[in-house]
């Protein structure tokens, strides 16, 4: 697995790739709180690429509230999909080009999901399979997340809002 | 316009909601820096519904990234969709349960997109209208958001990620 330059030492930055004249978490304006983790299958070494990969792999996938949220629930169904929200700080967020593996050449920060970005938010799109609103667990198809990762929040998945105007499937 | 309760009154909450039993404001647990601000006609009193309004009534519409961050740019594209990420804090944070006007009945959080919610990071799927990587300006087609909202986050749109799967426009 790749290992991302710490905040303050340029020895790991990689040709091609460059920094942020500062560093993003040293700017803090304001303050996000973990509303539960999410369950999967993967961790360090046994990852899929992206959500895509994920899904074809599948496994056990979920979205565990911690207690106080379940009443927030209400409202969702099974088979509806939703955006899911989470933290993926992986130790620094000061590239501003990054040469990932699968790209050609150096790529700007905001024309990736990398999660190494100034505010490490990660979003993918999942559907409900499972919904125990008692204790607060949503099942869902697939995450590429890691088992542990951080929720944010849940928001219903909205055509008009989440997809591009006029885009079609293989377009 | 609607007006949220403030956290530690309980005096305008309306009939049928309910609260977290804590603020979540009071846990955080990471911080956000602000990468910049949207640029839109909205403000208090003239606010789109959704953002299908917005592109509807159309405007002048753009992403201003502060100084430093423009070399993050680099790969995308006009005419490329992409997912963007705003601070949408309204004050409060503490709703489980909300009766927003356009519900027939009160519905959880997670199953709304208001912007008042445990984490108030809002998104939308807009396309690129225009690209001055020298200056860190990107036009886009719509937003809902209010002018001067803070900016999080630019990622590119990606189906296999952003789109529920097997999902059809008309479904």
């Amino acid at each position: 697995m790749r290992r991302w330059p710490m905040p303050g030492s340029s020895d790991e930055i990689r040709e091609g790739e460059q920094r942020f004249p500062f560093d993003p978490a040293d700017r803090t304006e304001a303050g996000l709180c973990f509303i539960g983790r999410i369950r999967s299958p993967w961790s360090k070494g046994n990852c899929p690429k992206n959500l895509r990969e994920a899904r074809e792999r599948g496994g056990d996938f979920r979205l565990e509230l911690d207690e106080g949220y379940e009443g927030a629930l209400r409202g969702l169904k099974v088979g509806q999909a939703i955006q899911v929200l989470y933290w993926v700080d992986r130790g620094t967020r000061v590239l501003a080009v990054q040469t990932p593996g699968h790209a050609p050449e150096p790529r700007g920060t905001f024309a990736l999901r990398s999660p190494v970005r100034p505010n490490p938010v990660a979003l993918g799109t999942s559907v409900i399979t499972s919904l125990d609103t008692d204790y607060g667990i949503v099942g869902i198809d697939a995450t590429d997340a890691f088992d542990g990762t951080p929720l944010l929040d849940i928001k219903p998945w909205i055509a008009t809002v989440d997809a591009p105007p006029g885009w079609r499937p293989g377009a």
